[in-house]
Parts: structure tokens; sequence; C-alpha cells
């Protein structure tokens, strides 16, 4: 089921078939140095979400710039890597059933490999699976920090599981998993960071009940894009699970800094290309990526340097865009680059990255990534 | 980039791996079955949309039973089908790129095909490839019937493009495609035939002045899920479109029928099966099917059959269903079946049906088909 990819290297960027899932290049590497900068002036690890890329060959180019190893959400997502060449991977969620447990497990013969828990019935299975595939799989606690999704609440809850964990047979006690996900997307930047000032409460009072109990976390892990400055500044946490960053999206873009303006410190570098299929009606277009195409589950993507033109509507195959008032006309078969409103699940829709050198306009295909664990769901 | 199959034909559907993309087959051929009698008592040609299901095997199984072919919207959509034996296909949609449309044409040596157009340039594309490829292309004119995205306005509009058509060699000009999108999910009944009974008029506006300028419609198509009762009443379109009829979803079980109750001819036959992950607070659970398993562009998946939860969140590997009081518990490990709330993006997120014989709770898995068209977006 996987589809030809939409362009071969070497290609000029206007003749990518669409819609097509393009990486600026140069964007994209921009934005893997400012995260490896940032964990090299701050001495704190970087472990990547690859929930968001689902490509081993985004997670190389990360790791060889520093990053401890990846996360992810699921063992489909954890096999795709390690069998890439990844030898370190947390799986940052609940893993629950039994043929999924050992898969899990089986991977731990080839990399280190760490999941989180929120449940005694979790932990059992997960020490049963280790002891049946002799290894040791490092189980991180997970503590609700204020999604109210998953995880135990702070402080005692914590400490018993940490305990339950100990003296499970074939795992071993790696600290907690604390990420606030919910808080990755407050708009006002002292909102935000009053939320992980909270959650930091929450991991400060479970760390202490953890060393009051004879536990070390070896870990504290957690925060994303929207956040990872604040988790950092607390001196709590010393790892980092950001995903999005190495491609930006619409959403995050939306993101206030200190001074009240849309601004981040990475840019787009990840953008779906498309092309003008119908203009029957004057003052619209409509391209051929709908949401089949761009996620849509935070909302519209946006037109990349087309501000008289918004993306006015998406169905499965159509998107609808409306130009403002004076807009440079579009005709059929023009390119339009969308931002898109979420990348992770932008990213899944598509089997082909194709990597362009030298700008969207102008550049050339340098390569073809495969979205290697797209749809690895299980 | 295809994941493994999560089930295996034989097994129990407790043991299919989660999630997953199930049809009750049962249900599924007694839809199919229900959309053939109506056209055999009516006369009224069918062809149902692969856009729902891109599945050649989907697609065979409506043919049997009396459909006249298939449409799609993507020429990838179009390989798919045509090569998995599809012999009668038409891109209900326009087409524009001289590598689309050259596809397109080297399709027609092999089947029947059709396609849509709004716009000279794009019929001058379709001439040029269609003589290259020595075939010919059945072209429908698209008009606007109310939907205001493609087509053109009816009346002289569309007789002046039949008109180009019908003089570009190797084209031959086959009717209307008078599609109404939005009007499939106007909930009452009344207001939804009313659109239909505006975009008829359009139709027969249309059609008149095509007929005084001597064209002869072989087909005036449209047509879906929501209406095609009340396209099928005007005696005007000869060809239904309908796609989502065979798995139905919650966002169709929505509209109301004409007492005002949520009720529709066909049954519920697709669903995402999901596990409980976490279940760490009272009155919470978690199950391992976010957006990214379920689509949510139409609303968020229902329960089935269980009236007392809500599936209250997606995040993009999490869905959060809430308890409501006095609600069966739900632990971890517990199946969860999920009616998507659209189906045609959600299965474009999976690579497998898992098809079971004798109910969701206590069948069995009969057959495994690929969702050969999954991401076929060019």
């Amino acid at each position: 089921m996987t589809t030809p990819p939409p362009a071969r290297v070497g290609d000029p960027t206007d003749a990518i078939d669409t819609p097509a899932l393009v990486i600026d290049l140069d964007a994209f590497e921009r934005n893997l140095d400012r995260m490896a900068a940032f964990s090299h002036d701050t001495g704190i690890r970087v472990r990547p979400h690859a929930k968001t890329h689902k490509s081993p060959a985004v997670a190389r180019q990360q790791m060889q710039r520093g990053a401890v190893g990846q996360c992810c959400q699921k063992v489909g997502e954890a096999e795709v890597l390690v069998h890439g060449g990844i030898n370190n991977v947390l799986v940052s969620n609940q893993i629950v059933g039994a043929n999924k447990v050992a898969r899990l497990a089986a991977l731990a013969r080839r990399a280190w490999i760490g999941v989180c828990a929120d449940d005694p019935i979790q932990v059992k299975a997960y020490g049963e699976a280790a002891r049946r595939a002799q290894v040791e799989l490092h189980v991180l606690v997970e503590i609700d920090v204020g999604a109210a999704r998953c995880g135990v609440m702070p402080g005692a809850p914590a400490v018993e599981l940490a305990k339950y964990i100990a003296d499970t047979p074939g795992l071993v006690f790696e600290g907690l998993q604390a990420y606030h996900g919910s808080a990755q997307h407050i708009r006002g930047h002292r909102e935000r960071r009053a939320a992980i000032v909270t959650a930091a409460q929450a991991v400060q009072t479970t760390s202490e009940k953890l060393g009051a109990a004879g536990f070390d976390c070896r870990t504290i892990g957690g925060a994303g894009t929207g956040s990872f400055r604040f988790e950092t500044e607390t001196g709590l946490w010393n790892e980092l699970q950001p995903g999005s960053y190495c491609f930006l999206d619409a959403d995050y873009a939306r993101n206030l800094d200190d001074s009240g303006v849309e601004r981040t410190e990475f840019e787009h570098a990840l953008f779906v290309a498309s092309t003008v299929m119908s203009a029957s009606a004057p003052g619209r277009a409509v391209v051929d990526a709908g949401h089949k195409a761009s996620a849509i589950d935070s909302g519209l993507p946006t037109l990349w340097k087309r501000p008289d033109v918004s993306y006015a509507g998406a169905a499965d195959e159509h998107g609808k865009l409306s130009l403002g008032a004076g807009a440079a006309k579009l005709g059929l078969g023009d390119r339009v680059w969308l931002v898109p409103g979420h990348v992770d699940p932008t990213v899944n829709l598509h089997d082909w990255y194709v990597g362009v050198r030298g700008g969207l306009e102008n550049g050339v295909v340098e390569c073809l990534w495969p979205v290697a664990a797209r749809g690895a769901g299980t």
C-alpha cells in the first residue's frame, strides 16, 4: 500500500507532484542545530519525539547532533526506529496487551527500551514479558502533571508504583514521565510558563518522596516544543521530549513570546505542496490538498508567503482558498505551499518526505525519505 | 511502509490487535444489498464512490450487485481500481498537471475512464493526453449546484464547455457532474430535500440548454448517501455516486428522517477496535485510538453499544473516554468499539480492513483486505 514517491532526486521543486510532503532541508537543519545548541548550552538531555517524524532518517540526524535517544508512542513506531538503527527508544506511553508487550520486550534484545506505567497491571505484564525475553525494560512512572489524561497522581501513588516496579524482576525503575501536553498550546507566554510551574510542584513533591523512599530518578522526562525552556528553567527535568520543533507547524507558530507576539525560535520546515485544480469563480481557487493531505485537528493549514490568500475550508480531497481583495490571481496549475496546522498527523498521511535544498520556489529535490512508521499504530 | 495486519484469518474478534479497522461483514453486505435493491427497484444506475473504501475488494462486491462502475477523486485511486480489476472508473474531479493527466489517459487503454472539467484548460490537456495515448476519455462538465467549490455555473457556461469537449479530438462529451456535497450533511430531512430541489433546477436548465444545442447527456451524475433518494425523485439524475452507505458513520447517522428522528436506512458496518490502556482516575478511561486512528474532521467517534460512555477528546494517539454516572467500569485491556465520525478519512489512516463474521463481540476474522489506495493522493 506504499504509494510511488511524488518526485525524483534532482527534480526542480516545481516538478514535484502534488499533494506532497516537502521538507525545506535548510530550515530543518537549522531547527535541529538550534535544539542541539540549547542542549549543549544548558547541559540538559534531549530525546526528540518520533511521533512527529516517524522516520529513522530524521532520528539519526537528531542523534548525530547529540540527542540521547528517541521517544515514541506505539510499539510499532519503536520497531521501526530500532530496526532503522536507533539504539535507545522510550515509549512515552502505557502499553497494554500481551502481544504488544511481548513485541516491546523483544526489542530490548537490540536496544535500550523504556516504557511508562500508571497501573500495577501494566507493570506486572512488562515484568513477565521481560523475563520471558530475558531482557531488562526501563520503566518510568507517569504522573499526571495537569493534562488529566494518563498518569497516577503525584506523591504517594507514584512512590507506591515505583516500589512495585523495583520489586519486579526484569524491570528497572528509571524515573518519572511528567509531560504536560495541553500546556504546549497555551498561547500566552506567562500562562504557558505558569502551567509548567504548577507541573514542577508535582514533580518536586514526587521526587522528594521518592528520594525519601530510597529511589533515584535517573530520568525525569517531559516537555514539548511549546514549553521546553520552562521545564529547563525549573532544574527539575533532566530530559526533554520535543517533537514538532524540527518542522514547526501553524498551530505552534500561534504561540506568543514574552512580548505578546506570535513568534517561535524555530522555522517552518515542513510543507504540503499543492496545485490549483479549479478556479471557476472570482475570488476562489481550489487546491488538490484537503484534509487527507494536511490534518486539520489543530486548525486549517496556512499559505506560505501568500498573506493575500487564506485556506478557507478543507474537504477530503479539496482545499478551498479565498482570495483577499487585491490578491494576485491564482490560476489552474499554480503551485501553493501549505503550512500544516499540525505536523504529527499530517506526516502520518504521507508515505514520502521530499527533501529539497535551496528553498521551495527554486530548489532541487535532494532526497526521498520514507515515512517509515506511517500508520504504525499498534 | 505497509504495517503488518492486526489479526489473522480465523482469530476470534477479541484477539484483534488495536487500533484496527474492522468491517462487520454481515452489516456491510446488508448495506450493499439495500443499495442494489434500490437501484433495481428504481432503475437508476449506481456508481459507488471509492474515495470511501479505497479497495478493489469492496468495489468488486458492489459491482457484483449491479453497480455500473466506480467513482474516485484521484488518479492514484483510479490506478489502484483499474489494476485491481475494475473496468469502469469515473474520476469525479478535475485533474490538473501533465503527469497526472498522462497517467489518467494511460488507464483508458485498460478501462472505461471518465473525468470532470470546469475549465477549457483542463479539457485541452485531457485531449492532448488522450491523443498521445491513442485512447478516448469521457468528460463530464461539472456544474456548481450549490456547493460553491468546483464547477461552472449552470446554463450557458456549461453548454460552452460541452461544445469545446465535443470539438476536442480524443474526448467524448459524457454529460453533467452535479454533486451537492454540502447538502449531504444537512440534518433536517425537509431542508436536505430542498437543497436537492434547488440543485435540480440547475440541472434541468442546463440539460435543456444542452439539448437545444444538440447535446445528449448520457450521464447526469451526483448524489451521496445523505441525498440519493431526493436526486432519484427528481427524475433528472440517472447515475448515483454514494460512498459512505457501505459502512455508514456517526456523522451520517445524525441526519434526521422525515419524522425528525436520527435514522438512516443503512447500518454501522465499520468500526475502529480500541483497547483501554490507562484508567488512572475515576470516571475516566483512555483508549489507544486517537485521531491518527479515527478521523475527527466531522466530529468525534461514538461508542458502539455503550451509551453510558462518551468519547470526550482525541489526541494523536489517545482517546479520552468519559464514563457517565452509573456507567459500568472500564478496566485496562477492555475492548471498546468506536464508530468513526467520518469513514472516508478514517479508512485512509489504515492499511488493512479486518473483516469479521458473526458480530463484533463473538465473531471470527474471515478476511483481511488491503486498503489498497490508502494515501493515493496524487
